[in-house]
């Protein structure tokens, strides 16, 4: 059985916060060997200092016209096109971008929710990084020798109405999981043998982080061992690459 | 809390079987009210007798051309193509179609995996309908009046590496939580405010569920109540629509 045991009561993390630091007082319960601690991005961002105000920023010609048929503020518009690598599609009023670290979403993953007012949050600029710092530090707190560690984010599918959680930032976990060498019921070699497992994980976090006020921007994930222990793991091998990308 | 809650040890399912008496007299704890079951549809599948002997199906020369340049077999493509609307894409060695369900998949959802030799399992027909008939037997077996089923299925994603679970039939539950009358933390008003809430639940329990023979096609998620409930509601309404597609 698996335990998914949200992390009530947190406070709105400020710039510098040590998140290890403040959840490990935080949680009455004691954090165990084999926990996968998932985080919402907005807390990572917010402490890293990925807050921009957006007041202050100099919207090019391109981003003007953008948000002019979006209906959006075009100094929004220009800090999306600054985070993106490139644009995948534009509508009138959607922008679907690849983000520098190479995630596909829309916006670039900037939003105004949770960010101060006036401000936007934008992506960490290195989440894998950020990831593999939470869980040295969970695990220098705590005594333990492996905490396993997800930032994550809503992002949009293409073909599917509704936001669902993704891992954009991983530590001490591969983000999948190969089947292939697995075999069905009736010993027939499987076909789709590469499992997502750390966006299911995303996922299941996800369940009870809740996208607003609720205020529960980290889970803890006990009981789950179906994956594979990595130091040098990154959320990026899960982008698709341009050139397998069927629908680019 | 959640407690996601592997059901073990279920035998292989046969045709006409009735799914949830076989699985209320395996599982030894009781079911409780508001209890979420996720389903693999490989058992409704194979109860539905969605399996076809592809040794039988006479190939098209369309599925001919395509089964030579993608190494596959012309008969099992046949059938791919017999399941799907539209094909939205295809490569040399690759078919990604629109169901007549209006989910966009590779190969209509048809696989070799976990049916008999000789055949293929396709999706079946109907599975919001099949997963409002495995409620309507769980909650009479068991005396209770409010169980939430999901049949799911594991679908790759344009832009990701590897497969999640999604939902692909629903009873009981809505397959979206609707957020946008929210507010953030600090009262701004939600942006991404669907939530694809079935396809969460559906890769929580694809975590233990598994690819393969671990046997494990059926999961109990309890403890989750954030969710809209619905007599009328399906999984069909996860697809986005054509005209609203960027990606199609």
């Amino acid at each position: 059985m698996l335990q998914i045991i949200p992390i009530p009561d947190l406070p709105i993390f400020q710039p510098n916060d040590d998140i290890a630091q403040i959840i490990s007082e935080k949680y009455a319960d004691n954090l165990k060997n084999n926990d996968i601690l998932v985080i919402a991005h907005t807390i990572v961002s917010r402490v890293e200092n990925c807050e921009i105000e957006y007041e202050k920023v100099q919207p090019s010609m391109f981003a003007v016209n953008f948000a002019n048929s979006a209906e959006k503020d075009p100094r929004i518009v220009e800090i999306v096109l600054q985070e993106a690598k490139s644009i995948v599609r534009m509508s009138e009023s959607l922008l679907i971008t690849e983000t520098h670290h190479g995630f596909i979403c829309a916006n670039s993953g900037v939003d105004r929710s949770n960010a101060r007012p006036g401000h936007v949050l934008t992506l960490p600029k290195d989440p894998d990084k950020s990831a593999r710092k939470i869980k040295k530090r969970f695990e220098e707190i705590n005594g333990l020798n492996n905490i396993n560690i997800i930032i994550s984010d809503t992002f949009g599918r293409p073909f599917r109405i509704g936001t669902t959680n993704i891992a954009i930032g991983i530590a001490g976990l591969d983000p999948y999981v190969d089947c292939s060498f697995k075999r069905d019921l009736f010993g027939y070699k499987l076909q789709h043998s590469i499992v997502a497992v750390a966006d299911e994980l995303a996922c299941t976090a996800g369940l009870i982080m809740g996208q607003s006020n609720e205020g529960i921007p980290v889970v803890i994930i006990r009981g789950f061992t179906n994956y594979t222990s990595s130091s040098q793991s990154s959320a990026t091998r899960l982008n698709r690459k341009r050139e397998d990308a069927l629908f680019w």
